[in-house]
């Protein structure tokens, strides 16, 4: 209720501020065998891991995961695994000047207004981007429960900084060993390009990630209110930079007619319902259940808040009042992002998943 | 968690299928005291009747509502507002002919996968556009709690078969009274020709619904999972057409800088924080948490399915086959989804209002 | 939330007030497939319909079921199963007098409290046993999903006026054949006589309910939180009456050894995990999850507090008053419970069922 | 949904085995601004420590809480507070040889059955008494939020091996200085006496433990399936060791006749509703809801499964076995689940009481 769960049967609660203890999260229902280690939330939290990008922060995070508690002689139990990852590379002085601003474009505002002036002001505190660890780690559990159905999730950068890789050329399976993440190599050294000028202008940059699901069955999702539209609606909009997110032809859906967006169905016996589409305009999603076919999703990312400039503002007192924020701040959300939209359709996916196959009790 | 229940506080729970006995639902967590009558809930559902625009289906729908519950003496009691809506003017006969084949771009095939093979192919069962009625219903008691605290939603049509209304143009206040409840006069005659033009090609349009809420306080949502973005979206998308959402500037901030989209604030005694904005590129949302201003969201709404031209598809025994959708249907989702809309923006905020934790707990 | 809504997959939301237009609910999560029609449900709500025996009340109570939604040539859909029972023999006018005072021993004073003074005081409102009819309707439903995997849910009422069933007299199967759903025909003369006894005095009776179920898997139930012992005592204690729910030995093992009230285990290969165990102090529970052998609770239900007597009380003005509460009521709330207590049982249990994770999820 | 959550608005999410790496919890929806620090949760913790009284194991357990989360410059922030307790104390050795037995009395057989044959069986893994540990660190802060509410959790052990406190001979408010966390200075010496002869018979005793709340105001708990006697019937008995709860005259109002069980109404201006009870057999809660009166709940708690002697049961392959629990084991579940149902009953009032809070929107 208060927020910091997600899903239904395979619930993930979050916790943790930027500059507090730990951060982490209890991954609760998970089915017991699953083969898991420590090893598999630290890859998936490495990709998120800063420094390593032109449009990265220098800043280092060690993001050591430990797994608490779920897990015993190298299988999942069924009982909630629990993980953290302290905080080490914490430079709190670096914020103590943020204590009585409000930064624009940032959550300062809404959490004062929120929790009555009370806020844990360090780094953002729980509205930090590390926020986003716990999801990555939880994610990644996800992501092999999905595998262990043949199921994959693929997320790749598709435009930055109004840069788009055109449709056709988007190759998603391998976007994890290119720089930013993205769907193409061709697109990079205009990509480094975009990124230099607006680090040569003080600025930030914006852009849209692309998700795909492979070999997710037909029929998950629940017809009204929990359409798997919807859920992954949720689940990507929850991320903090992003601010839309469409399914299939998304907002070019409301420029077709009817006879292009529909998708025809054709015998295949290839396909397990004995049917597969000519086309895919719907993204995978029927309905609001999956049908089949690849679930293509892309969501809007905007450009980083933090921006190396002094802004106008006010102070907590209402008086008008600059800030200048310092920190060490990445330049887009892209590449970071990426692998937290990624683990969140996992999560949304894992879940119906198993929702489903309770709800076929009778079959 | 089988999906046909929406919100935490303010629980909707809605049931019905197109050609069964009735539809309605169970409006759960209404605060005692809040004045109600049938009135209110037809009002609401009067708006969202076929066959008063262009673009409009012939059939007609009486959709008499009835409360069973939670009503005496002029004023909800705290307990649950159960209502339902007859099914008067079904014609199962149109139908028949569907059930055994899947129509594209419908939920036929997804209900079938989901349900192993069970299905009530009547006017779509429960995956019909008439199960928003409940929806509906169920918003307009949210939109008077709303209303008790000085908040207003507003839809308007913003572009229908590509032709959009001018952002600037957009006037969200009188929608209700225009045709296609359209955000502007102007457009409506460019409309017009656009269906009519689908309408003689047997075809159907898509368009895009934009929803503005005016009046919310700060801090409405939670910051992590829940934030006010994400349940937004979860319950726009979560209505059968709507195929992407995007808050304030949405898929364009993709493409600005941060020194362009971050929202500079100001000192302002007129506002209660005592500060305001001087831009709304956030559409009212900032970290997941309403800031004050006015929430702005879009919807891409896809075109009809049910096209009046013989479409391929596949039989429930994986044959070949064609399929002409007889039946009444409108050529757009626009106009009747802009209620919809409404609706369900009305039933997460109302929720997000409820469980806004009151200042005063701790004070 | 406001808890109108009972389960987690399968979802019963029931609404109404003894003296409104209908009341009913609304079952989500059953899965599609299972036959189902109205007698199913009619069936389960004869069997606690008052003025068949010497404990009951005059008031005749129609209660004819229909179901609205759901169910499609004879099975469920898997879609939402809407049901309603419209009031028919209200007589408001028996209640009027109460509008200004507390009934002893009623939930007058607390819904007063809780919902600011606003109340639908007709025949107690919401807090009317009436309201036990939905629960009773879906309960029917969670049955037949019982016994489609050969779990079976026995009830009967054990002591009455403080005369009780010796444990080795009790006959859980047959008791809806006999008066009071009694667990032995021997104990039938001596409640008679305790209730001509009582009625004579002008008071009321208590009584023990017991409930068993056969056939239940080893398994369901969650560890911790949601042991189904814990899930069962919340859904026992949510009836009205009922004050004290046990399993097994009950509040007898606080007087018991370890040595007396543990359970060996014996090899069995007749038993699906090869072992049975000796005897069932346990009550068919260990550590929060079924084990395999019946599942055994009791329930005391406190005397009916509309005693045909003046009693003092207060007035909403808080003045002394005196109440008498003419209206027609039963003289314990045994028998009528025994249904009620029966569907709260296979509610809870069809649901823990469901939310079991198939063994094969993994595997 | 899987069970290791409770609550709505205020809920404990908990973690961990008895020999993992650490146990703890996290603990979402306290207010912004409560006064909060390690040592409110160390000193609960140090209640339920073992070790101190005669019917205790000499097993040391340092839990040493540490909060993650949640808490800045001394105050809760709204986010999740997370807390862990290392496991220190471990010796696994000592439970190496039950892996392939199930111990009779113990979740080892259902666990097993639940979770197709994985089980952490180092001292009983997560059905470990160590688990309720979270419990009476999140209780902990429930029970800050009832006090800045003046309402005050009280328990007290009321009956041990068959030998109980009268009932006008209870003291609740100063249990936790006297031995046992006993209701009475009286019962002691016989209590000594009760535990040195089952320690001499190698055998466990069981109890029955009383938990009184004062101060809550009238109206908390939602008056159908979550009465608030359901959801406390809920939290106690999701304890391990209890088989019973009752409220009020419990069981024995199953022998009172209404006139003796009804507590009639008074006129009373120092009550907030301006009226009191002259007597309290309802236990504080009529029709599910909080009357304003002290709730008063009873639990029976079972005799300890693991007692020193040689018990017959099956091993994991069927056969007959023979098991010995050396191990360092409790005589009694009293004293150590005393400050666990006060836990409890702290975290659902709590709760309830931010849930109730949240209704009261037009009042």
């Amino acid at each position: 209720m208060p927020g910091n769960t997600f899903g239904r049967i395979l619930k993930l609660t979050t916790f943790g501020e930027s500059h507090g203890a730990a951060l982490g999260g209890v991954l609760d229902g998970c089915p017991a065998g699953l083969a898991l280690c420590e090893d598999d939330l630290q890859r998936a939290l490495d990709l998120r891991k800063p420094g390593t990008g032109p449009a990265s922060t220098s800043r280092r995070e060690a993001d050591r995961v430990q797994i608490l508690s779920g897990v015993f002689e190298g299988v999942t139990t069924g009982t909630p695994i629990a993980f953290s990852i302290a905080n080490t590379d914490q430079r709190s002085g670096d914020y103590g000047n943020l204590a009585q601003v409000f930064r624009p474009g940032h959550a300062d505002w809404t959490y004062w207004n929120k929790y009555n002036g009370i806020r844990d002001y360090r780094g953002g505190g729980r509205s930090s981007g590390r926020e986003t660890a716990a999801r990555v780690a939880g994610g990644a559990v996800a992501q092999k429960l999905l595998a262990a159905r043949g199921i994959a999730v693929y997320a790749a950068a598709v435009e930055l900084g109004g840069i788009a890789v055109p449709e056709a050329a988007r190759e998603m399976t391998k976007s994890l060993s290119r720089p930013y993440f993205a769907a193409s190599d061709d697109v990079v050294p205009l990509w480094n390009g975009a990124v230099e000028a607006a680090r040569r202008d003080g600025d930030t940059l914006g852009g849209v990630v692309q998700v795909v699901v492979k070999g997710a069955p037909a029929g998950l999702g629940e017809p009204v209110f929990d359409k798997i539209s919807a859920t992954l609606a949720q689940a990507l909009m929850s991320v903090g930079a992003v601010k839309g997110v469409e399914i299939g032809e998304g907002f070019a859906a409301a420029r077709l007619r009817g006879s292009e967006n529909n998708d025809p169905l054709i015998p295949d016996l290839d396909h397990p319902g004995g049917a597969a589409f000519e086309s895919n305009h719907a993204g995978g999603i029927l309905g609001g259940m999956t049908s089949g076919q690849d679930i293509v999703l892309r969501c809007a990312v905007k450009p980083i808040a933090s921006i190396p400039r002094e802004q106008r503002t006010v102070d907590t007192r209402g008086r008008a009042a600059t800030v200048l924020i310092a920190g060490r701040h990445d330049l887009s959300a892209i590449p970071r992002i990426v692998p937290v939209l990624s683990a969140m359709t996992a999560l949304a996916l894992a879940d119906a998943l198993l929702l489903q196959e309770r709800m076929g009790f009778l079959a």
